[in-house]
């Protein structure tokens, strides 16, 4: 059995609905659609969830929204005549989202999430139809009758462990089953929705639920690249990664998809298939829990801009003990999360997301660590870059180190930092954002490029 | 004006006492002399400090110490008639050693410090005598009459700021001053002896308060050298580095002396000058703020054995606010002090001295971090070697960091970890115990056999 999910853009029009449709058909394991609110159909659109959030921020603040009702209530038309079904299940949808739109106010958050996963809710409504209208035996499936339970968080609801249970108990039923991404029910009974990339984490649940042999991963590229293709013109596509690759990859701003909304299905070992809604036939990128080792130690490199860095220097704060835990403390009282704290004899660095930081921030942080820890020096560096190298095949592999730094150093870029020890399938350089490019070309042309095949 | 303080090595014998003498007379400017209790003669011998260390403890047990008393006063002894100076001198520092150790028991520590610092203080009495029997205008000051007042911390004594000014006026005397190293008096004017290399401490303290021009310390090695030569055959003599280079060294156990007795110079600005004592002409080690790049991006390179890793990893550990403070928390809770905490997503690195560690230890962190902070993994490993690549030309020369890695990977050495970032003037690689001899070459051919002159 499969769970297959589609992204926004896969479900924004008719005609992509009936490629979708096609792909579900095509094969019989495929037994549980999971859906996005429509996307956008072109690059100036509006996704739905977006009208739904603005039309809800509306509402709230008691402001008409006729044209904005009707204008989410068109898309859903748009999209049924293009398909030919009875507007029967728009008046549903109408009916709905008025009832909705109606509903208690009083705690604005849950307020809008219900609005927000109405997005989802009602276009599954409408593709089950649609399956449906061509013969098929499908369902809609809710996520209250599925017992899909959810944390009372929201806009980050977590899913309670008793759902598994619940959700094996559809593979009982026949025909498809259509479920509508991005939200659960409290026990209470409260819509809920998950964070961003909300219908991935549906999909991953239900992959986990039903115990499926693998979770397809629709949205609009062929494959997860190698390297950026912004910074790198025709990148090797990367045919199989492991959960970890990915997850290395995705911190560093290299995501088809949110790492963390594969969990459930990593957690049950189940592999996840990245298709393209638009050339089903491609064979995709697989997520694995093990690969074969096909390539050179390098699989993917990733780079992600905005990270600031706090160098602290101190004579003999090497024998300071405490010193390292006092410094983490000042940074939590101000809330800031950090990513790396490379040290020296008497110094050491902490690297971490820019936009945590404001000058004055930047200057209480400063008082306190010169005034608490007596430093003797600290000064804040901006615009730096993370750049991941990231492959299993790296793991004792002696001498890809020396290969990416040989390489960045012939392209003359300049390496701040750099961070290996930790994990076996990676290593990071920090350099100035002004050889981002530069650095990644001379990483993709070291690995991908000059790589004897 | 200088500062010239001698080792132990330098003032064993008769015939070392005449090559201090040839020393300090040779320069007019040498007008402040620091000396050690008298070292060894030959690689069987025992240092006079030992033996005093020795004389105390039996002493504090109610034992008969009478000959272990004879035996120090017979080293005095023996040096004064090879020099054939009169044996007044014996006689007072028989007195003075013997009403020492009649004297208070009530505190041991402090009994032990003042046994401990008469080593030093009876040979710069000898050592004024012999001068002023060469018929050279020298007197011996004691700490206490010269103002070097110290913390109440017997074994661990850290100089008052105060001293400083007293010590300027050293600056007034005639002739030559011998000063015992390695002690100071407090307030109440008790005896208390400086940590390890104290007599170091007290040159640095004197060339400080005296405003010396230059610090010479002269010892028993031409030169520092740019690697161990226990492991590299012949190594390249180092003619000049920085304090920050020094330090950076020593803290991987590359020590001609301990780099903390260098602060009170340091501070000063004052240079100083590792010399050898037989081999005055040759140049020897300056050791100064800042020094022309006159070869290449490493000056040196070190090593120290005996390193801990504790590997931890959780899965979406990079999101929790608190996870490191925590985790060193734990640490600290058990006393540890820890060198570096290399990161990746979602696992951390501690690396450690083991010998902090014992069996117990280590299953009592692994279950705290288990059960406190829910880790996934938690794995020690040991015997692991810091290698120090150390050199102020190292700032921004893209490039040195790939020859290292390359020159380890080609000796077909695993690189553990990496860590840069922090320092600029160092790298620092982990690798096994097994492999540090190779590595340690393989830098050295890197960087100071193949560098072209």
């Amino acid at each position: 059995m499969k769970v297959v999910k589609f992204g926004g853009s896969s479900l924004a029009s008719g005609e992509q609905l009936k490629k979708v449709f096609q792909i579900v058909v095509s094969d019989p394991e495929r037994k549980i659609v999971v859906v996005s609110a429509p996307g956008k159909r072109f690059s100036d659109d509006i996704k739905v969830t977006d009208l739904l959030i603005d039309c809800a921020e509306k509402v709230l603040a008691g402001e008409e929204i006729e044209s904005e009702f009707a204008t989410i209530i068109e898309r859903y038309a748009s999209i049924a005549k293009e398909l030919e079904i009875s507007l029967d299940i728009i008046d549903t949808i109408s009916h709905d989202l008025k009832a909705l739109l109606n509903g208690n106010k009083e705690k604005p958050d849950r307020f809008l999430d219900a609005i927000k996963a109405s997005g989802e809710d009602n276009n599954a409504k409408l593709i089950a139809a649609y399956f449906q209208h061509r013969g098929v035996l499908a369902q809609y499936v809710s996520p209250k009758e599925a017992g899909l339970i959810v944390s009372d968080e929201p806009g980050n609801a977590q899913v309670l462990p008793e759902s598994y249970d619940n959700l094996y108990k559809l593979r009982d039923r026949e025909g498809i089953i259509v479920f509508p991404g991005f939200f659960g029910h409290n026990k209470n009974g409260d819509v809920l929705t998950f964070s961003r990339s909300g219908s991935d984490i549906t999909g991953s649940i239900l992959a986990n639920g039903v115990k499926a042999d693998l979770y397809e991963n629709f949205t609009d590229v062929d494959a997860v690249y190698s390297v950026n293709p912004t910074i790198v013109q025709n990148p090797k596509e990367i045919s199989e990664l492991t959960y970890r690759e990915m997850r290395e990859l995705s911190y560093a701003g290299f995501s088809v998809f949110h790492d963390e909304a594969l969990i459930p299905a990593f957690r049950a070992g189940i592999p996840v298939n990245v298709k393209n809604t638009n050339n089903p036939t491609a064979p995709g990128t697989r997520i694995v829990n093990e690969r074969a080792n096909t390539n050179g130690p390098v699989i993917g490199i990733a780079s992600d801009k905005g990270f600031c860095s706090i160098y602290i220097s101190k004579y003999l704060m090497n024998r300071e003990i405490g010193f390292g835990r006092r410094l983490l403390q000042i940074l939590e009282d101000f809330g800031l999360t950090y990513e790396h704290v490379p040290s020296g004899i008497d110094d050491v660095t902490v690297i971490l997301r820019q936009n945590q930081m404001d000058k004055e921030i930047e200057a209480a942080i400063t008082k306190r660590i010169i005034t608490e820890l007596h430093a003797d020096k600290v000064i804040i560096e901006h615009n730096l870059v993370l750049i991941m190298v990231v492959g299993e095949g790296m793991r004792h592999n002696v001498g890809t180190t020396a290969r990416a730094a040989k390489a960045l150093a012939n392209a003359g870029v300049n390496i701040e930092m750099i961070n290996q020890g930790s994990s076996e399938v990676s290593m990071m350089f920090g350099v100035k954002e002004a050889q981002e490019k530069r650095a990644v070309q001379a990483l993709y042309n070291e690995f991908f490029v000059a790589v004897p095949v």
